[in-house]
């Protein structure tokens, strides 16, 4: 598996921002998956995803209105194909013109992602088209894993990572790719705790999905493959409140300039809401993995 | 006075923040001095100043209500030592709270800067405080100059650097950090150009000072020091309108997620506007000096 995340970065060079690093104060990182194309890191899994597997001529197929739906948008149009996005009805229409300025095929379907997502399997079953998934995919974890080799590589090594979890395909895929090099740390909202009661429970199980951070962190549930790969090597779980969130969301802004959404502060709020006590010496970078948000909400 | 930006580099190292390149595309790289501590580049000078020179109790003193004013504020926290900042009366209140929120004692005077700037050196002459210039003094540029060793040494090395100009301390200091390494192209609003007719009149002359970016680079007339350097080593000059810039700042946002003030998007303008032709094949690295901006109008 490490292997696959060594030739996914190898495969997305030149397509993904290998994204900066800050050094915020001593011994603490933030790795700027803000300034990835597309706005967040999905860009990785997407790329490695379309640039491994054969694309046919009905192109490439995703659910999701949100960060996924957005990062297969902008591979397929780099990659020059053709990109179907299914989204559910309530998805806001600002997204779904988003998506059209990508060229994206956008079709709006069911009450919620889940109704979406299937509409989206039968359709691809139809047209041929090759499926995208926004987690639960081997290429798409070792597309994310990309990140977790560049921190190592930026940082020159550090203790501890702090990474947000939605459906767990960015803390999977980080896993592999620090190889035991450092520990990682997930970091959900309270109200969104897939890999938490996952972690309890001894596998995926449905979670409720609410809060600020859950248009961009709302999976119903970790998937099967994060699932194997973080119980096997044991990533520790913290929870956050939606207002450490607010508050951590609103400080990268005022002290240091960086623009992020909710889910991308999410990170951050363990280390300020102190959930996560940093210890002396001890070197930290925090993934800071989207900054698709308003920018008048920042302050 | 190469010898002094790398003496500059080593002393503030810890202070300063080292801010990261992106590479947005292949060989175009921007520099996100927008992470600097304060929200500009104006740290890296002020540090500087500070650190090199002996405070005395009366602390430091500098006029200005905009970037140079909070890194001196900054900076003299960060150091312990105490800051006085003189402010023009129009100098708007949020600014005055910004600066006093640091802990500097602010004093607003006079109708318009050099007024405010008059009214310092007065108090510096009364008191002995340090006085920390926006711009002309050398231990300032040789300061910002540290920006161009890190450039350098990010990027391994580019063909042109484009920056903004107001006073002339960043083009200056740059121009000598990278050691004829990299083209310094300079870039001016065409309502401040400062450096432009300065080139043309043989030495600093007085410009009209405003447009959109006047907050930031409206100094009235080119640094003595910075007309030497740059007059020596022969830094080009172009020109970019208001409308260039705004547009470059929502390019920014847009496209790639990096927040920018006015000034912080004006060498961006160079590129978009197309008034600075990059060449095929042609390295180029663009100073994205500042992040003190409202974010709500960066859509
Ligand atoms: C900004 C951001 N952060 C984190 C996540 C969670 O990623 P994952 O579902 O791989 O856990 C997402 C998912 O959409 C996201 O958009
Ligand atoms: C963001 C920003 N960019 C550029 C400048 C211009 O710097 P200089 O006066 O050294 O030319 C300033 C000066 O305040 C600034 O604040």
């Amino acid at each position: 598996m490490y292997d696959d995340v060594v030739a996914a970065a190898r495969r997305i060079e030149g397509h993904a921002v290998r994204t900066p690093v800050v050094e915020i104060s001593e011994g603490l990182f933030l790795k700027l998956e803000t300034l990835q194309h597309s706005g967040s890191f999905k860009a990785r899994g997407a790329f490695n995803r379309m640039l491994s597997a054969h694309v046919p001529g009905a192109g490439v197929i995703a659910a999701s209105g949100g960060n996924h739906g957005l990062a297969v948008a902008y591979a397929a149009r780099a990659l020059g194909v053709r990109a179907e996005i299914f989204v559910p009805e309530v998805c806001a229409p600002v997204k779904v013109a988003g998506l059209r300025a990508l060229g994206a095929h956008v079709t709006r379907t069911g009450a919620i992602y889940s109704e979406a997502a299937e509409a989206a399997a039968k359709r691809a079953a139809e047209t041929g088209a090759l499926q995208v998934h926004a987690y639960d995919q081997p290429d798409v974890v070792a597309g994310q894993g990309t990140l977790g080799l560049e921190v190592v590589e930026q940082t020159g090594g550090v203790d501890t990572i702090l990474v947000a979890v939605g459906g767990g395909g960015l803390v999977a895929g980080l896993t592999v790719g620090v190889r035991g090099g450092a520990r990682v740390v997930a970091v959900e909202p309270e109200l969104i705790p897939t890999l938490h009661e996952a972690l309890k429970a001894g596998g995926p199980v449905p979670v409720g999905v609410s809060g600020v951070a859950a248009d961009a962190l709302g999976a119903t549930r970790l998937g099967a493959l994060a699932y194997d790969i973080v119980s096997t090597v044991g990533v520790e779980s913290v929870l956050v409140t939606d207002e450490a969130i607010e508050a951590a969301r609103h400080a990268l802004w005022a002290e240091h300039r960086v623009a992020a959404e909710h889910a991308g502060a999410t990170a951050y709020a363990a280390l300020a809401q102190g959930v996560y006590a940093r210890e002396r010496g001890e070197r930290v970078a925090v993934v800071v993995c989207g900054a698709n948000t308003d920018p008048a909400t920042l302050v």
